[in-house]
């Protein structure tokens, strides 16, 4: 019998969370059951998407339960197993974060297969953002020698990959990101070109000076005016690797879209639209080429590490001070 | 010694043309010279975009001149040839319209290989109106098995054939547009749901009940509310072909965008533009294409017909009373 720690949805958060919405318990973990496998949690993330999972309000994904254990992404150790294809020392990641450990049937673990990244990478840079990056630059945006790609949200877990995969393969990088923290890390990552969007009055004419012969690739993290400006400064043929609209999310009403639009049609550009999950087929190429950015030192990424399950509501919490930079983690083993 | 008509452009119009901008003329045609044709126009087309260059202003093509012929599409026989490339009776395409005959290098003017086709047929629905629907098809939104296709601007020159193709391929297709007359138009030639824009005061609404499971294609020229509605109605993984934006033609500041645009992230929408010129590597296989659908009675069009080149400049100044259903042309031969 081992005793995990887990932290429980005690009450639902009426706007930013306070410690008074979650509690530490303690579980009990039998020996696994047949076709089951124990896991002992090495690292979790904590993610801004988990606060809509506070509410008591349909989503895409169901609302967490009160008084039971939160989840989202986890790596960890395989230390008992009644199933065949896992054995004790095992990585493994799954959805079971947010406890020390567990108890799971063994189809909701996968197995982790390094390549020397460090087990937590899979949690940022090798997940979910650095696979968005690849993907819509790659797939999406079709990416091919010379072009020039512009990025907004540059900062940010999937924008700094994006900066960091285009330079990797050669490319002129335009960053666009608020402060002078964030675009001091863009400097430090080898971003070409970055325009600090808070200091600009006119972000058109900040793109054209940072790119004066016009972009080929269009990341787009935020929409809004730095679609404007990115559908003005494209080339012809440009493609929009569409990923996110930022300047949406708190917004009261839509917004009107970019008054210049119509340029899509005679400068032929391509805008898409799109989702990582429908690109989860590119994982074992994305993890192949990062691990070789990575020991070739062209790509690296910021985490900011909180200790101990019972700081995971800080670290949760804190995302929402919009001060860090990097992924925020916490470490549990 | 030949002579032959030509209308010359002899004032400036200011606003919609009038009579007085435009002088008949004739010319003497000697025989053609070395690596030279005469042509006897048979046809030729007025179109919108030449009222663009009667004014001394520039744009992507050079403006016409005071006191010289006019320029446009037309298909003639060549009657004289000092090339050996052309022989008389050949039927050729050429950009000198606006004359009953001209001599010219034969680099300017092309073979028409009609396929069964009547000859007019490549100014209007064989032609670029034509190709641009069936590019738009087949290579922009890559039409697919089961798509459901909704086209604006449908009883124009080029949405009037995007509604036969994809219905000559088997799809659904939603067309809008303006007035009792053009409705009556897209039933006879077959289109499944037509919407009457102006009798409607919900654009989206009246597309949800046309196409209750959404559409796949959105072939897209007008923009605007139009676009909104698409957005709105489009299924995962939808296509737009964005072909023009006639909403904005006229507007004297860049009205907003579609105030959904963000859609196409969560619906990994594709947005395209796309010019004719670009795809006319498909002008062989669009004619064989078209010449079956005719033959098949999948595929017929409308044509408004003034006769002698005396009647041109009437038949262009009847461009813009927007009365006439079909390709306006002039008969010459």
């Amino acid at each position: 019998m081992t005793t995990v720690r887990e932290i429980r949805l005690k009450s639902r958060p009426s706007g930013l969370p306070t410690a008074e919405n979650f509690e530490l318990a303690s579980v009990d973990l039998p020996a696994p059951g047949e076709g089951e496998v124990q896991v002992k949690n090495l690292w979790m993330t904590v993610d801004p998407y988990m606060r809509g999972r506070m509410n008591d309000a349909k989503s895409y994904v169901p609302p967490f339960q009160l008084g039971k254990a939160l989840e989202g992404g986890a790596v960890g150790e395989v230390v008992a197993s009644g199933d065949a294809g896992f054995k004790p020392g095992d990585l493994v990641q799954s959805n079971l974060g947010w406890r020390e450990g567990f108890n799971a049937p063994a189809a909701q673990v996968q197995k982790l297969d390094t390549r020397g990244l460090p087990p937590q990478a899979f949690l940022g840079a090798a997940g979910m953002p650095g696979l968005t990056a690849y993907a819509g630059l790659l797939r999406v945006a079709a990416l091919k020698d010379g072009d020039v790609v512009f990025v907004s949200g540059a900062a940010g877990a999937v924008g700094s990959m994006v900066v960091q995969i285009a330079k990797a393969k050669g490319h002129t990088v335009v960053g666009s990101a608020g402060g002078p923290d964030k675009v001091a890390f863009l400097k430090a990552i080898g971003c070409d070109h970055v325009i600090d969007y808070k200091a600009e009055k006119d972000l058109t004419a900040a793109l054209l000076r940072a790119a004066p012969d016009g972009i080929d690739v269009y990341f787009d993290n935020v929409g809004g005016e730095h679609l404007e400006a990115a559908l003005t400064a494209a080339r012809p043929f440009g493609r929009f690797a569409m990923c996110g609209a930022i300047s949406m999310y708190n917004a009261t009403e839509p917004p009107p879209g970019p008054r210049n639009l119509f340029l899509v049609v005679g400068k032929q550009l391509k805008l898409e639209g799109f989702i990582v999950s429908t690109h989860w087929d590119m994982l074992a190429d994305f993890h192949r080429d990062l691990a070789q950015w990575v020991k070739d030192g062209k790509v690296t990424w910021k985490e900011t590490v909180f200790e101990g399950i019972e700081k995971a509501p800080d670290a949760f919490r804190g995302l929402f001070s919009g001060e860090n930079l990097g992924k925020m983690l916490v470490k549990l083993g």
